[in-house]
């Protein structure tokens, strides 16, 4: 294909636009671009995990209804759940910290106030970085490196036809929280608040995604950052798989219904393309259902839920008593705005 | 002190306030906030360097007179800048890239485009990272990592009163290319050429830092990214020394003279408080001053140039016929905009 003529317009097509203007990495990568985290074998059977993300004030985050703490926590949270998709452990940060010049800079520091409450509750320790003069808005990019034994891995290629497509926990929490936040929606605040603080400091699943990998029962992983539609759709393009979502196993719990309600809208849009959930979505051989149950059981963690199963082909699709819906893609696009939300 | 009176008005005191609130580093930390890159005890006896940088338009770059191919290079070659800083090999880079939601996403590729010729020239592998939608301009962070032996390792630290501060190269070509890019000035393309390269496409002397890594003939070193001034005030204040900086010795180009003739700029401002040299500075026995001029011509580098010494005190002071002169601290600070240039 010539690349001018290369169809830019969704964000899975320009990275890998991008990513063929990289090359083929040396042998010591062991996973570059198209997973949650790069992978290197630098240290005999460990790999180093290593990922980055930027926020941006007026894209990613509103500082109308978000602290600053509560910022640095999410800034740290999101990356660290990338090592967690991968079966990882979390250990270094970085931090990139873009400050516009008429900001007071007393605000960065209750920035890393939340950064570091994060950073220790997740098991990190932030070792460095940089700042700079931000022409808009506050630009926090954070770059975080972990470790999983190289036997262990988890990667989003791995998913066979016939597997069960799980998820480690409820849906849609983030999204009616943003929702409510975007709104200023008046709710009774036990249903509230614990939607907002879905959204505003939401916990990576490390430890899931550790069991996960630990005992060999992931084929395939990847967090819920851009909601179920888009990330099943990474893991099926990388694994050349389909899948198929029955709408009536998504789980979403009372407190989206009754929000849901209240703003008008779909629950099961919050939970399949809302995204920001930061849950574990993962495949796993439908005759492992009983080992993980007991696993995740005997380690204190609510068993996961299944929600669909892989297919032969390509298509991701949405089952419900209508019939069947392609979903494909159908999450947050960070370019398209596809979901019309953010 | 009262974290609420914090002396944020500085670069430096603000990481300072920063760091403390991220506290003390696990042991396997060997260099946490303060160097030119953290570096790890994770693989024997080699530690691995990693360091992050943002540039913002608009603040770092103007494409009005630098193409995206050019900020691909330069986006890679200041990251690779403080690898070889520490004496290390640059070797692997994350990308995350902010791009206008209205802006051309093919001139991504084209920025691609210069980033990987960069990566091939310094030996790097861009091998994953993160697209997002950026609300005013390209903002482009890079983290980089790289290997150095733990034994080779050059901190900031080193520097002890009696040894002499040397530059790998002649000082204020960049800024003296900024100058004529910013006033469009029109000059001889002999002179103008080779300072607007400087500034656009720097060359990170990554060969060098690995020779006196080697070589264990520096005591301390960091990249010239915000001048002598301010990068040599950051060797002292790690290596608890001052240093005296002879004006008379302070390598400027012809070319930068005539250019500051033109400009109606003194020499060496420029010199010392232009920045983006990318130069390495380093200190150095003085009775090491031989074997490095012969490690260097061996190497087929050129010999580096001694511009002052390291003494007792914490003190930068610059000696011209006048007398001395306080500069500690007075080049560019990214927020204050000391050298009211950019």
């Amino acid at each position: 294909m010539n690349k001018n003529e290369l169809p830019l317009s969704g964000e899975t097509a320009f990275i890998e636009a991008l990513a063929r203007e990289f090359g083929t990495p040396p042998p010591d990568v062991i996973l570059g671009i198209g997973d949650d985290c790069a992978a290197l074998a630098v240290d005999g059977d460990r790999y180093l995990l290593w990922t980055v993300d930027t926020m941006a004030e007026g894209v990613h985050f509103d500082l109308s209804y978000m602290s600053l703490a509560q910022l640095g926590w999410k800034a740290l949270a999101v990356n660290v759940s990338d090592i967690g998709a991968m079966g990882g452990e979390p250990r270094y940060a970085l931090l990139s910290l873009g400050w516009p010049r008429n900001r007071d800079r007393a605000g960065a520091l209750e920035f890393a106030q939340g950064l570091q409450q994060a950073a220790r509750e997740f098991g990190v320790a932030v070792i460095g970085g940089d700042t700079v003069a931000s022409p808009q808005g506050v630009v926090i990019t954070l770059t975080v490196t972990g470790w999983v034994p190289g036997s262990e891995m988890v990667r989003r290629s791995g998913a066979q036809a016939g597997d069960l497509i799980y998820v480690t926990g409820v849906l849609g929490d983030s999204a009616a929280g943003l929702e409510i936040l975007k709104n200023r929606v008046e709710l009774d605040s036990v249903v509230k608040k614990p939607l907002i603080q879905a959204h505003l400091t939401p916990r990576p699943q490390v430890p899931a995604g550790r069991l996960l990998a630990r005992l060999g029962l992931a084929t395939a992983m990847i967090d819920l950052s851009d909601g179920v539609a888009t990330d099943l759709f990474h893991i099926c393009r990388a694994s050349r798989v389909g899948a198929r979502v029955k709408a009536a196993s998504v789980p979403v719990s009372p407190l989206v219904k009754t929000a849901a309600s209240l703003l008008n809208r779909d629950p099961l849009d919050l939970a399949l393309k809302g995204g920001e959930d930061y849950q574990l979505l993962f495949t796993s051989p439908s005759r492992k259902g009983e080992a993980l149950r007991q696993a995740f059981t005997q380690a204190g963690l609510p068993p996961p839920l299944a929600l669909g199963e892989v297919t032969p082909g390509d298509r991701v699709l949405l089952v419900t008593e209508m019939g069947e819906e392609d979903i494909s893609g159908a999450g947050f696009d960070h370019f398209r705005g596809v979901s019309g939300e953010r």
